[in-house]
């Protein structure tokens, strides 16, 4: 049995640094999500179980946490926020001119995998664009990730650019339990599994071209090989959306982020176009991924295009650089008889605009020495002493004082 | 069964202006909150059932709702946050200074009652001082509330004040079936069903004191009568306390807000002395409760006094104007062929600071009539056209552009 002051594994506690971090991260998303007039929706943490019915592959359906209302409904903790955003998007937001812009940032649950290692909740901070089904909103989504990714201040990362149809022109060719093999190993980027899957099949036609397909990684050239290696007009068009998709991360001036990697899968089957992960140095796992959903919406009977991304907020706190409190703090404190001035002095300092907390010392603490050390943690600290007539503490804090007592404060 | 796309009864979408009034809600309390050193918190949404066990009502602890981790440990979604916030400072804070200032905004689930009329989800804001046993911390979380609804521009609401120490002393003299009679009975301010628990007991010679304990309403006036009222030294102490309480609240101004109200009592077995609940004009309910919980940290092995307060942001959307929308947005609309100026020209602004969304029209659309008036809910717009050559829309934009295009710009 669990003990009542144990947190659940797989969970974290933010406080201090950590949370200030966190609120920065989720700000500075928020802002840019702003400039591209992104407005922010809010879900509830609970759905019905059946909201997530699409979308999610067979495994992660397992995943879900799940309640019971007093209905007896089944509800669901959400495993992502794309399919409760898709659900506002198709009814509260069904008279709002298109494309919807939407931006969130949530909680998210899952139960753990080895792969996650433990994590059960997952905080993402994201876009949806719905309604345009033109390769300028997938440009967008994947431009709005980077720059979010430049106002964090992070130096070094690289988005994955890949397409869903390009790997199902060659899925839909092979056998399908080697197809499900096959992608099972490109979502855990198990190449010697993908290898292994693959041996069986030497003498297939599309053996080298399957082969080959988690190695056509790089720039607009590794793109123009892929589409002379594509055999039929679909894979070609594919390539044709990523290339024109390049062109437009140009205009963005976020090239040099991006990369082709015709190998990249994603882990939930509403995706059906271009898709994109993105990853930071010194990270094992990625810091956010996308693409678009063209299907996602009409499973709630509103058939729209969409696209969008999410970041993964704890990750992004292990790249990001912790903020440094710098502003000021200041402590008054007081014995029992300096109480009415102490509480007012504090009071009269917030009001212009300080940070101020009091504290109570015992009556034979004031004046002793080296007590003005402690009692705040972090950020700068100023201590004034107020006891009956005499205020010790530091110069500008003491010309405060004088001023507040000139304003009438509470004589002591 | 439930729809795919139905949300669960007694949860919200919120986006637009609802969105942005709570987010402005929450920055206001946390921006309070700051000015006193509190330092905000995050805990998960998820905790092991045993951690509520304590402090909840039985009625309560029906009313959570339970899932199970991998390992099979009951946990259940957080009815409330004070719980959440002890576990951390019992454990993880254990090092730090006393006392602990801590801040949250958080989402909270509770399976609905009848009074909460289907609610299942709250999103609670609040503030806990924790390792202070003067009333002080009780007079500063106060403080805490009243400025927080001053921040957010609410004209009209009052605070009551009651003692938990109080009603208990009355309590402990009279029937243990009675007294939870009259607790439930005061819990739901149903005085019609207080005075019928009573009625058998008129011969009492308690029978006066109790039945005008829900009537002690009002300033210090009122006090100072329930003070002669009290036939023992415990009930005289809990009215000296509250009326210390008000000295304190007087020094921070704020006394014309708060009343006294000895009927009142909260629904967290966990409260110990002064407790409080805030009212605005025309609301039914509360919009704010807290008071001390002197006991709860010792459940968690670390036996600390402590204080606290919760605002209900939902119910204060209610009560506080919704916000003035009044950033510019621009609208930089194109056909095909104006692609690339259009989507460098959007991105050139936003470098400058403003809001922009771009949309791509129909190929015919451009230049036609009255095609400037939609496509932008809300907010101020402006919409520029770029189609090739020909650039339409308004006088400062155009004025942007030729910059734009100076600047070195892709020209069309």
């Amino acid at each position: 049995m669990a003990r009542a002051w144990e947190r659940p594994v797989g969970t974290r506690d933010f406080f201090g640094d950590a949370m200030r971090q966190r609120n920065q991260i989720i700000h500075a998303i928020r802002n840019t999500a702003k400039t591209f007039d992104y407005d922010e929706i809010e879900t509830p943490m609970l759905e019905y179980s059946q909201t997530f019915q699409f979308g999610l592959l067979r495994d992660d359906e397992e995943r879900l946490f799940r309640t019971f209302d007093p209905a007896g409904h089944t509800l669901a903790l959400r495993p992502e926020m794309t399919t409760p955003v898709a659900r506002v998007a198709a009814t509260l937001l069904a008279r709002e001119p298109l494309p919807l812009r939407l931006m969130y940032a949530a909680k998210t649950y899952q139960t753990p995998t080895l792969r996650a290692k433990q994590t059960i909740e997952v905080t993402q901070a994201g876009f949806e664009c719905i309604g345009d089904e033109g390769l300028e909103a997938d440009a967008e989504v994947i431009a709005l990730a980077v720059r979010s990714l430049q106002a964090l201040g992070i130096q070094t990362f690289r988005i994955a650019i890949g397409h869903t149809g390009y790997v199902q022109t060659w899925f839909e060719k092979i056998p399908e339990t080697l197809a499900r093999g096959l992608r099972q190993a490109m979502l855990e980027k198990d190449w010697v599994q993908y290898e292994t899957e693959l041996k069986p099949y030497q003498s297939a036609t599309w053996y080298d071209a399957v082969r080959s397909l988690p190695r056509v990684r790089g720039t607009r050239t590794a793109l123009l090989q892929a589409r002379s290696a594509a055999t039929d007009p679909a894979g070609r068009a594919c390539c044709d959306e990523l290339l024109t998709l390049f062109d437009l991360l140009d205009l963005y001036g976020v090239l040099e982020y991006v990369h082709v990697d015709l190998g990249l899968v994603l882990d939930h089957d509403y995706y059906t176009g271009p898709v994109f992960e993105g990853y930071a140095e010194h990270l094992g796992q990625p810091i956010c991924v996308g693409g678009r959903y063209d299907n996602l919406l009409g499973c709630f009977d509103r058939p729209l295009p969409a696209t969008g991304c999410a970041l993964f907020v704890e990750r992004l706190m292990r790249v990001v650089a912790e903020p440094q409190e710098e502003e000021e703090r200041i402590v008054v404190r007081y014995v029992e008889k300096g109480r009415m001035s102490a509480l007012s002095f504090a009071e009269w300092l917030r009001r212009k605009g300080s940070i101020v907390r009091t504290e109570r010392m015992p009556s034979d603490a004031m004046g002793a020495e080296g007590e003005t050390a402690g009692g705040c943690s972090g950020g700068i600290m100023r201590v004034l002493e107020v006891s009956g007539a005499r205020v010790h503490g530091d110069v500008r804090l003491q010309d405060d004082y004088r001023a507040f007592l000139r304003e009438g404060g509470i004589t002591c």
